[in-house]
């Protein structure tokens, strides 16, 4: 991970029943500005303006640009031109270079702003918020996913490898953290992040530029399953999404209506299963 | 706190070891589109769409317009016209009836969408996001806080007000809390929202909308403690933050710049300050 991730600084701690407080060197989670812009046929066009944790910066643009269905694939971006170029560090900012020209940019009337856990900013009606477009997926792994169950042990398994994989958090605690594990129980990718979309955002942008299929794979969230958080993981393919925090009502809904398994209030001795159950073996 | 914050549904849990799964009701905190609009002189406007948990919307959107610069007092609302109107319920629309034409409202190109966790889309530059403009306060009272300290011994009780106060977090697991505490350490107001930001903005509204002046109080939030809520806090005047979770090194960057003093991983027994250390006093 980045070592712009992580910030020192001397922070004072009180303890009760202590005669004086300590004063010693803390480690804090970085929080800064990154501009996205995107680039198609030489003209340049700032996206948003996104409160992040630095570090796999062109996972996060990317990922972000496939959650918001700008690019789909691989082969949007332009890599006889620049691809992906970033400047890392303080007021940064990121471009995409496109191959197709962007045809919901206009329609979308994006601010050119978003919080560190705003990835959906931009939607211009409650009814676009539902509008879902998976990625390509080759037909093989499609036949293989739609047979899939998962023993319930999986599950189980999940928060540690979590736990001991989450690097920044474990210096900082001020981390959320997302996690991709295949069904064998293998970690794919981690990405963390100050806000929580931003780490699925860094997670799928990884996969696609990795060109490694989610579908094949379980999210794993360290925190509360928010509505977009479903949304950004339908986007990418994902069937089955597991927190260690509460889902919200409308995550529930939306992972019931795009028929995907989800799991909340993972730990390693239970589970609430809230959506496709019936994809869960019971072990 | 408003029936409307909890969904109950059918939620299978898994146990390891157990020979089943087990079916129950369960509770959910319920995540909802509202929109928010502005009204000044009989032109309507769309201002945007937050994902938040129903109850307290008119705190919501007074708070959402606070932070943001649009209204800055309870006199900026025409309650002569309609004041501040809302409906209830699955696609809410709530407007703000205005007394004078926001200033700022062309050159924060705002977005129409924005998520539960996001509380400051629609800053056209990062520059913008320093503005700070406090609330009005009485003489007598700066003079107060100016002198003010509080004890490390207050800091100790906070969190289990806290957790006593929290209806709907208790019931879910869901929710962020933000209260704020008097400095006799008397509770003033909690508010709770799937989404952080919503939570300060609820608090600081209802604030607002009650003519009580959150500078003589501390935020106390119940996770971790972004940039955007330091921003929200120093908006509306308060000088003390304290979380139960982490901050990132911009908030504790804003909190110095602005005199605040922010407590961070708040627990009973002990707590780190990350600025304005000055204004605790160890007992």
């Amino acid at each position: 991970m980045s070592i712009f991730a992580i910030d020192t600084q001397k922070t004072v701690t009180y303890c009760k029943g202590r005669r004086n407080f300590i004063s010693q060197e803390d480690f804090l989670a970085i929080e800064e500005p990154l501009e996205m812009k995107i680039s198609y046929r030489g003209k340049k066009k700032s996206l948003s303006l996104t409160m992040r944790t630095p570090g796999h910066d062109q996972d996060l643009v990317v990922g972000y640009l496939l959650a918001e269905g700008i690019i789909s694939s691989y082969d949007d971006i332009d890599w006889n031109e620049y691809g992906v170029v970033s400047e890392e560090g303080k007021d940064a900012h990121i471009c995409v270079y496109l191959t197709k020209e962007p045809i919901n940019l206009d329609t979308l009337k994006r601010s050119s702003y978003m919080s560190s856990s705003c990835g959906v900013c931009g939607k211009t009606s409650i009814e676009s918020l539902d509008v879902l477009q998976n990625l390509k997926c080759e037909k093989e792994l499609e036949e293989k996913i739609r047979n899939d169950f998962l023993p319930s042990n999986f599950f189980f398994s999940l928060p540690s490898i979590l736990r001991k994989n989450q690097d920044i958090f474990k210096k900082t605690g001020g981390l959320h953290g997302a996690m991709l594990v295949d069904f064998e129980g293998n970690m794919v990718a981690l990405r963390e992040d100050v806000g929580r979309h931003n780490a699925v955002d860094k997670l799928f942008g990884h996969c696609l530029l990795k060109r490694v299929n989610p579908k094949a794979g379980v999210l794993l969230l360290s925190g509360r399953i928010s509505f977009e958080l479903i949304q950004k993981a339908s986007k990418s393919g994902v069937r089955y999404v597991a927190g260690i925090g509460a889902p919200s009502s409308f995550a529930v809904s939306l992972a019931k209506k795009n028929k995907m398994t989800l799991v909340g209030f993972l730990k390693e001795e239970s589970f609430n299963c809230y959506a496709g159950n019936e994809r869960i073996l019971y072990e």
